[in-house]
């Protein structure tokens, strides 16, 4: 399959207007894709903030034609009132942007347990949506209003041929697992496309898609309680297909990794390669450990060629595996080196591997590649290190 | 039943010998307690050091007289080799301490990877053979012995009387979740016990106050390969009942909360009681994610009463609860209050209730209580914060 990343966000697909502004630590951003097929999926956590709610009771026809985003309040565990908020959102876009709010999915990151500032967030509103358009710098701006501690805004957009050799595009924005005291590492993205595909075929392949991407990213293992990734289809082009499939995939990935790189205080970003394991959930398993372990985190920042901490940590995942045939190898612009072959240890002290995983361990972005030798299925997992920013970002907020 | 702490560790136990000694890094302790029925638990994780296999095997007849720790050296990954090291250890014990070598248990503790340095351990373990005595002093030696990054020795011992009235008595050294670069965080404990009991009582006793002390204590998530608690019995008091595995419980989770005490860098503890949850594995499942959450324990280092980490953390455990229900509690020596009242915010800000909530936070050891009006089940975990300290202690290390 042809793909290429272009410009553009979510504006790379037509007809799909974007806009946002800030004010202070409030932000506000408005997708308008109108009376588009739509899909989403939320946060598993047990305590889910209002707009959380209110999207998912929204998108039960599989159709949106706006999303409304804010930074700087969750609006969770603010009871009845949290939820008149959250509809006062929806209405207020219904009437500045012409759209049915039943139509209209509403989506909060930022401080929980406090009342929404709603007078700021609907005078940010009515600015965003007297401002809306599609272009680059539309959805630029969008991205910049979901910010919370990120520090940059996150776009991806792709062109790619469905089968039939239809051109379809998909665009993107995200905010990552930067995190506003005192509340959880928030993950909203919006993904937009103009591939002809039912709400439940979409549902099916954001699923598909996040199951590789979003849900094998750990920044550290707390699941914020506003979580959402929207879908809206335009379906202007040709009928989706594998090759859809495919290039979600590759948007969602690229998003996820984006959020590691900017992850809470994170100096460096790794992704885990599981190789050869029994079952794809054993593979996900052991990707999952070793990047979330705060003992390969903290050796990711110490730049440190750990394989013991690599090793245990696949040992305790679940994943099954004979100790004595497993393979570790890392990877990075400095080179690549196996530091265990079948269980044998080859960077001992003193030999040239070694010294080539300290050089390797120094970059910016490292590859783990883990041989569990225990059959032929592989996950890949995202992750960023853990440093004292980690600690003093979460520490020194009193609130 | 009535229950006295007691000085003397595992040698509170009449009839138990123990000694210690260290040279530098290494270091090795010795505990004799001939004949004895005995039972242990081993490291989950399916990467196993050398001397969890030997002992595993050792102690399939229920039988040990001897257990020989060292330190400094965790032979973990050592293949072949490692494991004529561990037989050799058990060996030396036998010839030094006349004891048969089916019925010695090893544990090791330390660097991973690397070949035991066996000349030194066995100097250590002619030495610590050569002063074995039953006295305060023997055990507390072992207990130093065993120490890596521990900053303290561990030890408890209890007296107690069975339903019959007969006096019985449990002893204890532990090794905590401090660490040695490169290594897991290894939990070793040892546990003497005069009571009158077969291995396979024991064995399912010294699992019962596992589940609610060593499996509830979380320092990093971590699983080492090297975890492994042991008791052995010498039979010369009454028989076992219901007040020995009350009395097994008080000990090992004394130790539990020594050791989280003693967490890597950590600068305080907490324990997290949860309570009427719908069943006991939600209760443990609630309370292992607040513990684990690395955002209440950053919140616990910043002395941050943030009541919504620990609600969030509740939500993504799996147990089920209403968060409308919710209820939380923060204790300490400063004082109790409550910061949300069944679902309701109590500690907003300019409150009396966030004041006091914040100088209950500054103290060293914390409760939390967290009620989750889903049924009438409880357990406690135990953590300690997360600080700049271990960044520091586990990233600084360079193999």
């Amino acid at each position: 399959m042809e793909l290429k990343f272009i410009d553009g966000g979510v504006c790379a697909v037509d007809g799909v207007l974007a806009s946002g502004c800030r004010e202070g630590k409030y932000g506000v951003g408005i997708i308008i894709s109108k009376d588009s097929n739509a899909a989403a999926i939320f946060t598993s956590n047990t305590v889910r903030a209002e707009p959380v709610k209110l999207t998912e009771k929204v998108m039960r026809d599989g159709k949106l034609s706006a999303i409304v985003a804010n930074s700087g309040n969750a609006n969770c565990f603010t009871g009845k009132e949290g939820m008149d908020d959250a509809v006062r959102m929806a209405e207020r876009v219904s009437e500045a942007a012409s759209v049915d709010m039943d139509d209209v999915a509403v989506a909060s990151t930022g401080v929980i347990g406090r009342r929404m500032p709603l007078e700021i967030i609907e005078r940010l509103i009515d600015d965003a949506a007297g401002r809306l358009e599609n272009s680059p710098r539309a959805s630029r701006e969008l991205a910049e209003a979901i910010m919370t501690t990120d520090t940059y805004p996150k776009e991806v957009a792709v062109e790619f041929e469905l089968k039939n050799g239809k051109k379809a595009r998909i665009g993107a924005v995200a905010k990552g697992s930067g995190m506003i005291a005192p509340n959880m590492a928030t993950m909203l993205a919006f993904i937009t496309t103009d591939v002809d595909a039912t709400p439940s075929e979409l549902k099916k392949a954001l699923r598909r898609a996040a199951d590789e991407s979003f849900n094998m990213l750990i920044i550290d293992g707390d699941e914020s309680t506003n979580d959402m990734v929207i879908i809206t289809s335009t379906c202007r082009s040709g009928r989706m297909d594998g090759n859809f499939q495919e290039a979600l995939k590759v948007v969602c990935r690229k998003l996820a990794w984006m959020m590691a790189r900017d992850g809470e205080g994170a100096t460096k970003s790794f992704m885990v390669d599981v190789v050869n394991a029994k079952d794809s959930e054993d593979a996900r398993k052991a990707a999952r450990a070793i990047a979330g372990s705060s003992l390969v985190k903290t050796a990711i920042f110490g730049a440190d060629p750990n394989w013991g901490r690599i090793v245990a940590a696949a040992g305790y995942s679940g994943a099954e595996f004979n100790p004595d045939d497993i393979s570790v190898s890392l990877e990075s612009d400095a080179g690549s080196v196996t530091v265990v072959r079948r269980g044998e240890i080859l960077a001992f002290e003193d030999t040239g591997e070694l010294e080539l995983a300290e050089e390797i361990m120094k970059e910016k972005e490292i590859r783990i590649i883990v041989d569990l030798a225990a059959g032929s299925s592989g996950a890949t997992a995202y992750g960023c290190d853990l440093t004292y920013d980690y600690v003093r970002i979460n520490a020194e907020y009193t609130t």
